[in-house]
This record gives C-alpha cells, sequence and structure tokens, in this order.
C-alpha cells in the first residue's frame, strides 16, 4: 500500500470496543463489577460503570463518529467493529499502519476516585484484549496503546511495564486531564512515572475524549447540551495544557529522553 | 510623536489605581464597605473587599511588573502613578492616543456572588475616578474602558449607558471569566447587554488578570505558587474562550453590529 515509495503511518486511529470486553478479560475478582458497554442504539459508544455512565456525551460523539449514515458501516457493525473489520478501514483509507487507540476506554477508568486496584484491573483487561485485536488483525500493522490506571503512580508503572514488556506494546497512553483536581502531569508525585517510560524507550501519548468525570477544559462554562463549544475547547486546549505541564512544567526538562506526543489536538 | 506619519495607538495600557480611589469615589452609602487598595511593599498591586484579597496574586504579578528594578519607576511610585506619570509614560514609550485598562480594577467587583449594588457601585466609583483622570491628563490621548459590574444584567447596562452616555468613554471592559460558574457570555441572559452594546456603538474589550476569584483555565490543575504556569494558559485560553463563546456561541450572529476585542491574549 506504499504510496510513491512511502508508508502511510496513522498515529490515532481508534477501535470500538465490543460491549462485553470487561466481563471477558477482567480478572475475575472483579468481574460482578465488570464495566459493561451501553448499546442503546447502534450507534451508542458508552460505557457504565458501578452502575454510572463513564461518558457523559457519549449520545452526541456518536451522531457525528457515525456521520454519513449508518449504512456506511453496516458490514462494520454486524462484524462487531472486530479486527477484521479494522483491517478492511485500514485497507479502504490506505493506511499501512496504525497506533490503536480506544473509545470507550477513554472513559472507563478515568475517575478521579476509582479504586486503584480496580482501575489497574480495567487497564489490564483492555490491554489483554487489545493485544489479543491485534494479534488477530495484523500484528505488522497494528500497534495498540495500552492503557495505564491514573489512580496510583505505582499501579501506572506496573502495568506500563508489563504492557510493554509481556505484550509488546510500542505506546502508552494518558488523558490530558487533570487525574485528579489540582494534580497535574507535571506534579513530582508522576516523576517515577516518567523515570520509567524513558527506562522502556516507549512514547506517551495524552488522547482527549471531552466528558469523562476528570476535570476538562470549558466544562465550567459550556452546558452539557453545548456539544460543539465543549469538544472545541476540551481536545484543543486540554493538549495545550499537556504541552504546558510537560515543557514549561520541566518534566521534559528533568526526563529529556521521554517521548511525548500529543493526539486529536484539532489542529489539522 | 507621530511617526512617518502614522500616529501610535496602544489599545491596552494599564493605569495603576491609588489605593484609596474607593474611598474617595465610592456612593456614601457603600463608603464603609469600599474596597481597598493593599501597600504591603512598594510594588504592592493587591486589593481587599470586606477584608478579603481581591486578587490572589498580586505579589506574583508585581515581581514582574515591576522588573529591572524600583529606581526605574521612582519618580512615578513618587507621584503616586497619576495622570501626569502616565503621560510621561506615553511621552517615553512613543505612544500618542491610549485606552486605559486597570491594575486593581480587574479584580475589586471580580466575586461571582457579590452584591449587584455594591458591584455597582465599585465600577461607578472606578468611572468617575478613571473620567477624572483622563481629563487632568490630556483628554485627547487618554481614553479609558469602563468597568462593569457582571453580576447583574440590568446593572451592567445601566452603568454602560451611563459611562458612554454622561463620562463620554470609548469602550467598556469586561473579564473573559465565567462570571458566575456555569454562567457564560454566550448564555442568552447576556443577551440585553450585547444589544445595549450595540447600540451605544462602543466596543466590548475582554481583558484577563489571572487568580481573581472567578472560574479560570488551569486554576483546577497549576498550584497557586507556580505562576508562571497559570499565567501562561489564562491570559491564552481565556480569550480563546471568550472568542469561542463570541463566535461559535452565537453571540456575533445576533448582534452583527456588536464590536469586541480580545486583550493580552499573550499572542504577540
Amino acid at each position: 500500500m506504499a504510496r510513491d515509495g512511502f508508508k502511510v503511518f496513522d498515529s490515532d486511529m481508534h477501535v470500538l470496543e465490543p460491549v462485553d470486553l470487561w466481563e471477558r478479560y477482567i480478572d475475575p475478582a472483579f468481574k460482578d463489577r465488570a464495566p459493561r458497554g451501553t448499546a442503546r442504539k447502534a450507534t451508542d459508544v458508552g460505557v457504565t460503570v458501578d452502575g454510572q455512565d463513564a461518558f457523559t456525551l457519549s449520545a452526541q460523539i456518536a451522531r457525528v463518529s457515525f456521520q454519513g449514515g449508518l449504512e456506511r458501516f453496516a458490514e462494520d457493525i454486524a462484524r462487531g467493529f472486530d479486527a477484521t473489520a479494522q483491517l478492511r478501514a485500514m485497507d479502504r483509507e490506505g493506511v499501512d499502519v496504525t497506533v490503536l487507540y480506544p473509545s470507550r476506554g477513554l472513559f472507563v477508568n478515568s475517575f478521579p476516585d476509582m479504586d486503584p486496584a480496580f482501575s489497574e484491573a480495567i487497564a489490564r483487561a483492555y490491554n489483554d484484549w487489545l493485544a489479543d485485536f491485534c494479534r488477530v488483525g495484523d500484528p505488522r500493522r497494528m500497534y495498540g496503546a495500552a492503557m495505564l490506571p491514573i489512580q496510583d503512580v505505582g499501579a501506572s508503572i506496573r502495568e506500563a511495564r508489563r504492557a510493554v514488556g509481556e505484550l509488546g506494546f510500542k505506546a502508552v497512553f494518558l488523558r490530558p486531564n487533570p487525574p485528579r483536581p489540582r494534580v497535574y502531569w507535571n506534579d513530582l508525585v508522576f516523576d517515577p512515572l516518567w523515570a520509567a517510560m524513558q527506562e522502556l524507550g516507549v512514547p506517551v501519548g495524552f488522547h482527549e475524549g471531552v466528558a469523562s468525570h476528570l476535570p476538562t477544559v470549558g466544562a465550567d462554562r459550556f452546558a452539557p447540551d453545548q456539544f460543539a463549544l465543549l469538544h472545541a475547547c476540551s481536545h484543543s486546549m486540554e493538549q495545550m495544557l499537556a504541552v504546558e505541564a510537560m515543557t514549561l512544567g520541566g518534566v521534559l526538562d528533568r526526563f529529556p529522553r521521554l517521548k511525548v506526543a500529543f493526539l486529536e489536538g484539532n489542529g489539522s
């Protein structure tokens, strides 16, 4: 599929996780609390955790994601957006190699107060599922960005090491939003994570999702039904703030070999 | 002072208000509650209202504002930054005409829960003082941007009409921050203000100040002592959000002859 001798690389393609991913993959100790994808309509990309919507605007984002009509996606929907459907989409778009980011997974453990052990179990389940997904699809063309638990830095490091060392992931992702109010990525508490990522030698990709339960630019002034207003500022400015934390905040001074990526900033 | 046939116009020059401005100018009904400028050191630009600091980072901003040392400003300090000192500064900088924005006045009535009548009295006092300041200085070279109370739209309109109609102001200013949590400038509640400003035919200048008691980008993630981090994102992104509210939020569609300015966005 190379064009003019160049291969086409998509640094930010998304999977759409099956609704029962966590029921199937989560540690049995957490099986009765497994997050569950919602399927209120064909385009529903929501997920509930302990009975609470993790993604507060999933109906709005689905309307945008599926624009052009469901007919376009009929076969993908029938396949449940499986690895074969993903590969077909790559072929249609002329993409050789991708790094895969989540849909429901951007929200599923993005709760400031979530029990760190539960959050880690959710991340492990997602990463195990995504490793299988890439293996079934085409492991030379599909690379997952691993989910980390964000509530405890020790757990973040443990899952990053496991995802890279055992599952062979080439990237991890984090939300740019503060994991907890008044605790941001330039806080010294995260330095052990940056040290580990620098040592592992794989990049950290920041990816925003709008309307999780994390602090988000715009949520203090635009109403929940003003999706365009919220999306326009959250995707752009959450990335700017993450850039600010990693640069002016000193992280890249302290860890000069750390690699970071800022994705879907709406600057295209 | 014109250069090559052009006059130099500064759309955003600041005054430094005397500490006793409000004691001298406020409606006698509010005299016992008059805000008071703080003077903990020579460079103090703070102000207290009802015993509370209105400007939570005044020491940090003063350090930046007076960089280069107090000797540079010795004569201005001796004159109390009066209208003559302001004119001398304009002459030194080669500026012909200015619109004047406040220092302490960016904060003095920027409290979401302030009694609207008190806020209006504070704005009236500032505007009366600033009208005198421009008159004493040079009314052909100095134009004030009027302060509005933000807690009640009827009061905002009343003071805008008074400042333009009676005092001859050519601009008003607002902070870009939400006046109250979850109430932003594109909210229909402010449409009567935009209608009045369109009718008056003078621009609304949005000017951020960082570290007031209003919601502010970055305050949910950077610590109060991280002044550079807070300032860099508040001044730029509060302006972006105000642009978003006035454009995508529909205000300039509804009031196509309304003029707005976005100042000190740190994009220079």
